[in-house]
């Protein structure tokens, strides 16, 4: 099985774009990526693309060949949807095509625009991420039901707001030199502390913002890479996935995210790298408690742990775990069918010293996990640099 | 590479089913499936799933992880869109999951719920598998641009309305056998006719119908077959995928689908067959017009040669090429999302002898096409019993 390797990974900047529509984006980050790994157009065999939101925000589905055509190709292409799990999904296609001998060149990719629509109708199109007989119609929307698992994480394992608000601090300081990021200012505990609440004990700063944005990358085999003598010194060596019940009523834990479990499991047994290989994180930081559930189901911390671990500074830039020194989905943003397409960017860019972070990862082997819904779905990619 | 088998195939009843919900249509399908083939659920790797429209029909999205518990599954799951091609992708998914070694099995299918809809709405649903910005607010539907197809068809190659009748006469003649069919009812060439104008020269007969329903077949590597002694004649040797722009005033041609012939060339290579080969095919005929572009982008025809062909009985039960025994979207229904597996199941049954119309398959080869939007997207396999 051939082994899949980043010619190029590039992302629009994440934020409020209301004058460019969807194509703009996504044109705007495959393009780039293009231009980047120096691909011929005729050599990409397939667009696999992620998109949560847009057949209600945009009145828009089929937005495969759309992307495609705007990307400048004219080969297959498909939507992949698992909630803010797209983009991840699509990149796990991605290399599936390429391991599978269909594609050698795939453009995998996300896009989503969401700040064209008012914050009310936003909220309602997230909540078609969850589960539309058994929550939603109940009135459960997103901040509402990430702050059951909070609860729950505190109920069994203790911790404060403030032990929370050190996350989203982190995340704030990681994004201030990431000039693709949607909030480049930093943030107090204080101020966490003080924002409006959302929803008990989610606040205004544990929650990620609405943002449009695209990202992608080109994946290519080994073969082709040599082939072609392209400059592409990291490798996605590992991917894995995992399903989960998608309404919280039928999990046994709200605390817990299996689903992260079984894709780490997948994707590290992949790799043949344990936790102790990594030298930096992406999580799906959607709310402060996301990040924690996701370190302590990733390995890298025992459950009730990761909380402490944000307290103490261990993940951020200047810790033994760097986690989200993109500045994360709270600080870089969160276009939802986009962001684990700019996980995988960002993480390139880390480890190939082109990111502003870049010097505070010591070591070669990253990982990205993206996760759709209150984790239903999981996904999480290793990449490792000179591999 | 391992050869990808079909260990079982099922669908529910295609029509009007507005007392069940998405998920209890998925599940019959999946659990039949599940039953026919005899394998544990621990053994299933991942769910894929296709569905088109379930974002506005049934403020659902995220529908791979519901689906795959409703399956009685706890695994990875993904929604796979290209519009009413969507199903045909989930398949093609499946096959490169356990081609590239990620998967032994693989729980591939659709669903589609659209008789929950005011008619109207499901045609403005539908309608966001065209190009948003410059086809539907110009008051574009689908009948409408394939009367522009079928207009430029007749335009260049000649043909009257009455020829296109033959089509849906023969796909509702070869639904009267077939229990899960919309409509088991036979039409003349005058009903036809006589039926109201929807969009010059697309009639009511020439249109396919507004169904609920679903399918879902079990796939399987050829190592896992043999180790558990499954019975698995039909393998799925060849599958390919064709893109273009989505827009119509983007294409140099109305009245040809090079989508469908990128799909067929892959496809057909994959398998190492030619035309020739194939004893009975499934093709996409959303419309009339759609069944004869199909079978001449497929290469069975020659542009301008496939509604002659229909006209001179070819593709009849008892005509050289079999098209549509099941009864195609015409008569069978068309679940958008879920299409693309009904196919793959019919052409499995049709093999397998297990259809009522099995006796009019004379040879080991089958095709099936299944197409979204106005052919911008377009998934074809081959089916080989005995291979």
């Amino acid at each position: 099985m051939t082994t899949v390797r980043i010619a190029g990974a590039t992302l629009t900047h994440f934020g409020s774009h209301p004058d460019r529509t969807g194509r703009d984006l996504f044109a705007e980050a495959a393009l780039g990526a293009r231009e980047q790994a120096g691909v011929p157009r005729d050599d990409i065999d397939e667009v696999a693309y992620g998109n949560f939101m847009g057949e209600l925000a945009e009145r828009q589905g089929h937005q495969g060949p759309i992307m495609a055509e705007a990307a400048g190709l004219n080969c297959p292409a498909t939507r992949y949807e698992d909630a803010c799990a797209s983009a991840g999904v699509a990149v796990r296609a991605g290399v599936s095509a390429i391991r599978s001998g269909r594609a050698d060149v795939v453009l995998a990719g996300g896009m989503e625009r969401m700040t064209n629509q008012e914050t009310e109708n936003t909220t309602e199109f997230l909540a078609i991420a969850a589960d539309e007989l058994y929550e939603v119609r109940a009135g459960m929307t997103f901040p509402g039901a990430y702050a059951l698992m909070q609860r729950a994480y505190m109920n069994e394992f203790g911790g404060e707001r403030e032990d929370f608000a050190h996350i989203a601090v982190k995340n704030h300081d990681h994004a201030l030199p990431n000039e693709y990021a949607q909030y480049r200012s930093a943030i107090s505990v204080e101020d966490h502390l003080d924002a409006p609440m959302i929803s008990d004990p989610v606040g205004l700063y544990d929650s990620c913002p609405i943002t449009d944005g695209a990202a992608a990358v080109i994946l290519v085999s080994e073969e082709y890479a040599a082939e072609h003598a392209l400059d592409a010194p990291v490798a996605i060596t590992g991917t894995g996935q995992g399903g989960d019940n998608i309404a919280l009523q039928d999990r046994t834990h709200l605390n817990r995210t299996p689903a992260t479990a079984r894709a780490a499991d997948e994707a590290f047994a992949d790799a043949g790298i344990t936790p102790d290989d990594v030298a930096a994180v992406e999580v799906h930081d959607c709310f402060t408690v996301a990040e924690v559930l996701a370190l302590e189901g990733l390995g890298f911390y025992d459950p009730g742990e990761a909380v402490t671990a944000a307290r103490d500074g261990e993940t951020t830039k200047h810790g033994s775990l760097p986690v989200n020194l993109s500045g994360g989905l709270k600080a870089k943003g969160h276009p939802v069918g986009a962001t684990g397409a700019s996980q995988i960017t960002e993480m390139y860019r880390l480890l190939t010293g082109e990111h502003p972070n870049s010097e505070y990862v010591d070591g070669r082997v990253g990982v990205t996990h993206n996760a759709g819904g209150t984790v239903a779905s999981a996904v999480v990619h290793v990449l490792e640099v000179d591999a």
